[in-house]
């Protein structure tokens, strides 16, 4: 029996490790398959055709009716599996329940990974980092336009940004940014430009005219549609001057950044590195804690996430997050401290990490409150 | 015990059920459950302010910290188990199987659907149809921009296509569909533009210069910002004067499905619909198989899906979907032909099964050959 069969039922458009082991975007589920002899994927009749053009070169490729036309997924994996002699498969954590049950029933085993399905996806290569930094190029030139826009606004007598002639929204800036995104090939989900009060919720997308004198956070975090790669960028911004407690706020949150790069190398512990910013946070009176009508207030998500083939992924800069790191991760360092007084503010750049030290991809400046 | 408790571990953007369920589009996910007596979810901090403000109204909202602050998901599930009485979920055929095992190890039973976990998502709500209607819209002005950009084309003495001075290539067309849709807050993921020899490959995205007499399959499926919703639509262009053999499968591809259109119904079984179809292209010539060298040629793939919240959903119109359609379903009606040797032709509009026949949802003309 071999131990180290892996099982992939999955679609490349949905499933990161689907992408990594197969290099093909399909829409539809497929079926992947590793054993000690070889890789491969099972491709339906839609997909064949195109899978062997554009898929990775070292697969076995064959047909669904190699294994039984027009059968189900279980039934072409038992098939399949007889055919190669394997019973006991590995399969991620997502592995659908429905198909894991049906194979059970056929006596197929299929354990799920408690941890990454390919452990390798968190050590990024040279071309992996070069994707990155491609996804980050086009994310810069967005927030830059962004940035400009804020810039070229002008504000009326009721505090609102005008721009050519418009209130300046938050939509309009998505969309703005999201357009900059597409010329250059990157696809953009959930673009945050969210400002106001609404900046102290950190997903709040944003919606509505933006306003002086108010923080304006904007986060980018767009996928290269050859590769698949994520960029991911937040700066905060405040049209004309800040309030002294949003002013003070900004310059915390990027001394928290900065300082807990330091940390960031081969052997760091994340959970040191997040303890690294927090300290930075609570030191200048920034804590954390929920409020008596439930809404949460400081800073009350992670420090960061690999970024790669999915948006988070693989490690995180949790509080609770022990393993230390090994050198080769990208990660987001983030920190960002939000409050339902007066909305929020995050500083977000990425890193690579590197034997002594890290080295910062991003390449934006700081600039926080714009003329 | 509760029979009819449905439970979901799944974020808003990847799974449909749960967008339909919570109203949320979360990029993480997060806990829905549906007992006899409420609905509702259990979210995180990161998410807790923006779900209660942004989620469907008549769900209950709880944060993680009601169940057991920190845990993972199978001991907030275990806790809301017990805190509830249900010790038996019903969960998606797609529930994470990692999850499942550990809520069975806790004597928790979780038993995956074999079918559609929210039927009534078959059927749409006058709500919905105008969504889908919505992306339409915004999917008809991409498609006649693309239509205008190979008009205003001009062919060179190699018989490229050049627009604006400059080589129309897929890349381009592709490029200038999506922004169209992003600017009516619609994206697009996977546009196919793809012409010459790919368009023999349905799902060839396309790529590089196109050229005159040869066919443009194109392929646009937005989804909208706000809702989710998606469009659908393919059109088969020729610059100038197509082959006689591309004009003949044109013209047998449109026969087809309108033929197709004509048997959508309250009633219908979707085999006979499919086979409407395949037998107008089978009596104009265009029979289906695979040639020695393994390539699919002919009519190899289902005459449509119903679209919604995904882009392939139920039902779908295959030569073995057997079960009656109960009217209230957006179908796609696409049957296409494809050959290894000079390409391939696709003709897709979007519909909705009434009572005693269908309504084309889709609002665009079936021009083909371009000045």
């Amino acid at each position: 029996m071999q131990k180290k069969a892996k099982l992939l039922v999955a679609s490349g458009e949905k499933s990161a490790d689907m992408l990594y082991a197969s290099g093909l975007f399909t829409p539809d589920d497929f079926i992947y398959f590793e054993t000690e002899s070889e890789k491969a994927v099972i491709l339906s009749p839609l997909e064949y055709d195109r899978g062997r053009a554009e898929g990775h070169r070292h697969l076995n490729y064959y047909a669904n009716s190699d294994f039984g036309h027009n059968s189900s997924f279980a039934v072409l994996i038992e098939n399949m599996s007889k055919a190669k002699n394997i019973s006991d498969w590995i399969v991620p954590g997502d592995f659908p329940l429905l198909l894991a049950d049906e194979l059970r029933s056929r006596k197929i085993n299929v354990t799920p990974c408690r941890e990454l399905f390919f452990p390798q996806r968190e050590y990024k290569s040279d071309a992996e980092i070069a994707q990155v930094e491609l996804a980050m190029r086009a994310t810069e030139k967005a927030m830059r336009h962004a940035k400009q826009m804020i810039c070229d606004s002008v504000v009326d007598k009721d505090g609102s940004l005008i721009y050519n002639g418009e209130y300046l929204t938050s939509e309009m800036l998505r969309n703005e940014i999201d357009i900059t995104l597409l010329k250059q090939q990157a696809n953009a989900l959930n673009t945050i430009a969210a400002s106001g009060l609404q900046s102290a919720q950190p997903h709040n997308m944003g919606s509505g005219i933006i306003k002086a004198h108010t923080p304006i956070v904007i986060d980018i975090f767009p996928r290269l549609q050859t590769s698949g790669y994520f960029g991911d960028m937040t700066r905060t911004y405040v049209k004309h001057e800040a309030p002294a407690i949003v002013k003070k706020a900004f310059n915390a949150v990027v001394c928290a950044r900065d300082e807990a790069k330091k940390f960031i190398r081969k052997g760091a512990v994340p959970s040191d590195i997040f303890n690294a910013a927090d300290k930075v946070l609570v030191s200048e009176g920034f804590t954390t804690g929920r409020n008596a009508d439930g809404k949460n207030y400081g800073f009350f998500h992670s420090l960061g996430h690999g970024v790669g083939l999915e948006i988070h992924e693989a490690p995180r800069l949790g509080p609770k997050s022990m393993i230390p790191l090994k050198g080769g991760e990208i990660v987001t360092v983030e920190p960002g401290v939000y409050y339902p007084e007066w909305g929020g503010i995050r500083m977000e750049d990425i890193v690579v990490a590197g034997e002594k030290s890290c080295r910062t991809i991003t390449q934006m400046d700081d600039d926080f409150e714009l003329d």
